[in-house]
């Protein structure tokens, strides 16, 4: 494990040399961070938690057709994925106002929005990952138009796929951001869904509740965040109800 | 004068009922504000020379086929426009790197843009005027697909106009903001540009000396601002040499 050589390390996730071209792995750490990094802490579980719901995700993605770099999961922390070349955007997906756009924009957290919106950041953490719009990346290149088109066909299907999904387990999809990647296949270019989908990335509220099952439990300091990851887990049956998170020092279900 | 009743009042300028129903007349103030009017000052002679270089702009858009709500200067500091129903944007065309610009992507301030860029922000003091993309403005219905295309026909029309113009008496173009509306005549309606184009809605840089001949002066407080509109003016041939800006106190022009 230790021999595989690095190829990038983010703030929850490390990619390494996998094991033949055009393959990585992709392991999930347990370093939660907030406001580009200016809050961390490790948060015991949450890399096991999200490799185990991403990979749900993505091979259900792949399933129906919405073209992502995920392979398969390896092991507790890891799996492997296709190599491809990371567009810098983080694109977002909002269908009820939360975070910043409801500061932005001065709309009270839950607003359902008219329909959903999609928002480009350009992922840079030395300028906070500004918003950018279609303008600012075509001129400088960051995707073509053609490929925001792509991206944004995806992410429609995304929102469209776990808009279902999470509805089908009492959980309201607020928001989500995905990054995209061209994947190339000899000479042919398309362009995937890539980094993880998980309650690291998601805004998940309990349907009856409004209990918050994602991020924002670190980020507004809310505690209980393995337990929320360990509860959109549980209820999308991935973790058996007596199945404990293994191999994360303490057990995470009781 | 003063019997005229007042519709609407912002920053620099203020607007009062028109002689004849969808006329307004346009007053232009010697308020200078920036930073969402954090910073406030009166520069004497502002006012004037905005309502002449607004005039002069607007004047020959009209004329080359740009649509515009101006009708024509009534006095020193007020101009005859058709009522035009607002959008609610600011619409940025960029060309060279500057302000906000810069920041928020971190490009050096004079960095050359691959090409024009045209950014929206939704007119709200309140919040700031925060960035918008395509995807808010028709979300939330403050313009339509079809209405942010044909603002972004005219923004460039216009961009094209006044780089060329200001090409012409050796002051670069570095950004501008226009504001349009709609402009009902009877069942038909077509966007048009509104409010004002001034130094104190774009960047103007000497191209020789690269001195700023703009709001930037006030913004950070370099001083000169109403010799700066004034060179503006002159070099377009509103003033003549030895004209002074009327009506304004302190003698304007040497």
């Amino acid at each position: 494990m230790n021999r595989k050589r690095r190829i990038y390390e983010g703030k929850a996730k490390v990619l390494f040399e996998g094991p033949e071209p055009g393959t990585l792995i992709q392991h999930f750490k347990d370093d939660a961070t907030a406001f580009n990094a200016k809050k961390h802490d490790i948060i015991d579980g949450k890399g096991v938690l999200n490799n185990r719901i991403s990979e749900f995700v993505f091979q259900h993605l792949n399933e129906i057709g919405v073209p992502t770099h995920f392979i398969r999961r390896l092991n507790m922390r890891e799996q492997l994925i296709r190599e491809v070349e990371i567009i810098p955007l983080e694109v977002v997906v909002r269908n009820v106002a939360a975070g910043s756009l409801s500061q932005r924009l001065g709309i009270e957290e839950g607003t359902q929005l008219p329909r959903s919106i999609i928002e480009f950041y350009y992922k840079n953490d030395q300028l906070n990952d500004p918003m950018v719009s279609e303008e600012h990346i075509t001129a400088f290149g960051w995707a073509t138009p053609q490929e925001i088109d792509d991206i944004m066909g995806l992410a429609i299907r995304v929102n469209d796929f776990l808009s279902g999904l999470f509805l089908g387990v009492g959980i309201r999809l607020v928001d989500f951001k995905i990054e995209c990647g061209r994947l190339w296949e000899g000479e042919m270019m398309r362009i995937v869904v890539a980094d993880e989908i998980s309650p690291d990335s998601c805004r998940l509220w309990d349907i009856k509740s409004s209990d918050k099952l994602d991020k924002d439990r670190f980020r507004r300091d809310m505690g209980g965040l393995v337990e929320a990851y360990t509860e959109v887990a549980r209820r999308l049956g991935i973790l058996n109800d007596n199945e404990p998170v293994r191999g994360t020092g303490p057990k995470l279900v009781q």
